[in-house]
């Protein structure tokens, strides 16, 4: 008897007849004898419809109630997904975040769990009840409804599968795993039997939406057991593993890429110690996250500082950047939001030389300009102009040569 | 400054041009230096959408689920309309009824209020915020969501007066009244400046759609001054007293009817002490609401006993029936859902003989045939076919004269 933590996302449980091909499948795994608690998303659409009311009502709206309103998209999809488990003869109860209760800090709209009271769930279990929990919201400790932002379902399952010691927690959505490249870019791209959690991190962070970041992160900080899986064909999906990196290793696992986001660039500003922090402070304080930094060397004392943000908090940044930019007496600030970043990934690369090399060739060959590079240990990013992202994807994909391969595992066997 | 609870029902908030509209009246009075709680109903066809989405998956749904799904109506209006006061530059909060809380007992769809904590809104009211409330729903002691019933706004409203002591509590409809009879059958019904709480809650059960029963009964038990007016028009609406009855009192205020009941007799059960209580005890035990119970002289110590039910009770409540009547010796059951009730209510006629055989001989000028009467001090409740139940309005509310008079005041003036 295992205990799976299961998530389906919004084209998952997107009508009342995809809702009964969960409810079925949860029923045979029931009838497996596995205990199970299931997360769920709103039904695909329901989030931009309550968007769309919300834009009409007041553009500028406050995210407590943004919350309040947005969250009600899994309230619903608990209760119907509840109903058609009874129809099948399953013990099946709702919670909402709040009923929980899944504690989150008040940061509306990107609330981070603080702690999750697994009590009732346990009782429901112990009682052979299925438990059907609304992903993506919370509850902070003033009794204020919160959400995790866009894609906070993953985090929730994973919180939950860590606060219950679940065997596995499985994410079903509408892929059947991790690819080797967008599928919808690189057509032969291929499906990852495993991936380490150093990996899946950067290939989610760069822009792989199987997966939210911070889901990963969780799953990485409590290793829990994390597989990504179709909820609309049978297949093993793609497990997360937390093995130790050895020379078995696939060299890269994937290629992520990303056109969300936009480029700041504060330009002639004294080079004195802390001057990063004066500028990133504000921008933290205000809750926007910085993706890519880049400081180059210095001339004159002064030196040029290029950071990255989400698109949407680009106009919000920039004019922060222009507050900074008077105060700490830099000479000007640029932006350009038509970028995107593309990413190699892989665990491998930390004991291979030549990596960025091949790449930059590659790229160069398609005559594609580098705007920015940032590296890690186990990856290395590159912003370019977005109308070169897909023609970038599909040369790298071929310059590391996942074409002439047929399981991830040769990968290793690669030379530069 | 005066403190109001208003309530906004679906059709007031039933699209984002509605809501904006209800915004501006409650930004005037705010301005006016009045404190205000508002209450809202779901936006008008949602909570229709939702049962449709609950039917589709299980017509057979559990009651615990269907207050999960449903009471994400109100909260959707909440956050809107909250949304809508802040762009109007007011402080605005919205909370559910599990934020503020509004404590019921754990009988799913149709719970009672046990008590609300109203620290949080005297909080944000002594800040100037207004304060926006879900209406119909409610939290249990295990933190359960329950819904009060279709209707169950009103008396989320006036719960609400009672525990903050407004000064008022209004209730906005589509509706700008209590009227005499409804005008969409007798077109010169004429609207009640006042109403007594006692003729209110015979109106009001008797199938007047204007208030909720048990809202007028809360408002009664406190004392509540409760107030009827429409969110389309400009007007006094109709306020319900709590004087004394004095000979200044109007003789009939309204005329009500409703077509939602069924008829059930049980026949030749033996007349012995204790048998009413043997009959209605198990319906009482099913949530099954009894309207009105009719019970003749016995013959041969057998007795026939006639009650009528809400109509989608009808064949729970026969079926519970046909078990006591084998229980007790009964010799059979039968049922009609094709009634009709109607009746004429004022407590003017306390003190005046005579409104019985008018009724009588109003109906029966019309040859239309009276299957059950039921009398109380201020009310001759009748059931009628169904078919007949817009001409027996209209031939009593011609019989009563109210076709004649200017305004309710007068109608103390007619003599039988």
């Amino acid at each position: 008897m295992s205990l799976f933590v299961e998530k389906y996302g919004g084209t998952s449980v997107g009508s009342i007849e995809r809702i009964n091909v969960v409810a079925d499948h949860i029923a045979d795994s029931h009838a497996d004898g596995n205990r199970l608690v299931i997360v769920v998303s709103a039904m695909s659409g329901e989030t931009n419809r309550l968007v769309a009311l919300a834009d009409e009502i007041n553009p500028a709206r406050s995210q407590r109630e943004s919350d309040v309103l947005l969250s009600t998209g899994e309230q619903v999809t608990i209760a119907l997904l509840s109903m058609a488990l009874h129809k099948r003869g399953i013990g099946a109860k709702s919670y909402t975040g709040t009923q929980v209760r899944i504690v989150t800090d008040s940061v509306h709209g990107k609330a981070r769990i603080l702690s999750i009271d697994s009590t009732r769930i346990k009782a429901d279990l112990h009682e052979n009840n299925v438990v059907v929990v609304a992903g993506f919201q919370g509850v902070d400790e003033h009794g204020n409804i919160t959400t995790l932002g866009r894609g906070g379902s993953d985090t929730t399952a994973v919180a939950l599968a860590a606060a219950l010691e679940a065997d596995e927690c499985k994410i079903f959505t509408d892929v059947d795993g991790v690819y080797s490249a967008d599928p919808r870019i690189v057509p032969d791209a291929r499906r990852l039997d495993r991936i380490t959690v150093e990996e899946m991190l950067e290939l989610a962070s760069q822009g792989a939406k199987v997966l939210q970041t911070r889901s990963v992160e969780f799953a990485g900080k409590y290793r829990v057991p994390l597989r990504v899986l179709s909820s609309f064909k049978e297949g093993p999906g793609t497990l997360i593993t937390y093995e130790e990196v050895t020379m078995e290793q696939p060299l890269i696992s994937g290629i992520a890429h990303n056109a969300d986001e936009a480029k700041l660039t504060i330009r002639g500003v004294p080079d004195t110690p802390g001057i990063a922090y004066r500028i990133l402070g504000p921008i933290a304080d205000a809750h926007i996250n910085v993706d890519m930094i880049v400081q180059n060397v210095s001339e004159d004392n002064t030196t040029d500082f290029t950071f990255t943000v989400h698109r949407n908090d680009f106009e919000n940044a920039k004019a922060k950047l222009e507050i900074i930019a008077a105060e700490t007496g830099a000479s000007d600030v640029i932006g350009d939001n038509a970028i995107a970043k593309i990413s190699v990934v892989g665990v491998g690369m930390k004991s291979h030389a030549g990596i960025a090399s091949t790449m930059f060739k590659a790229l160069s060959d398609e005559s594609i300009n580098i705007q920015m590079i940032s590296t890690s240990e186990i990856k290395v990013s590159i912003v370019v102009d977005d109308k070169y992202m897909e023609l970038a994807v599909r040369a790298l994909h071929k310059a590391f040569s996942f074409d002439n391969l047929s399981t991830n595992e040769e990968l290793s066997t690669i030379t530069q």
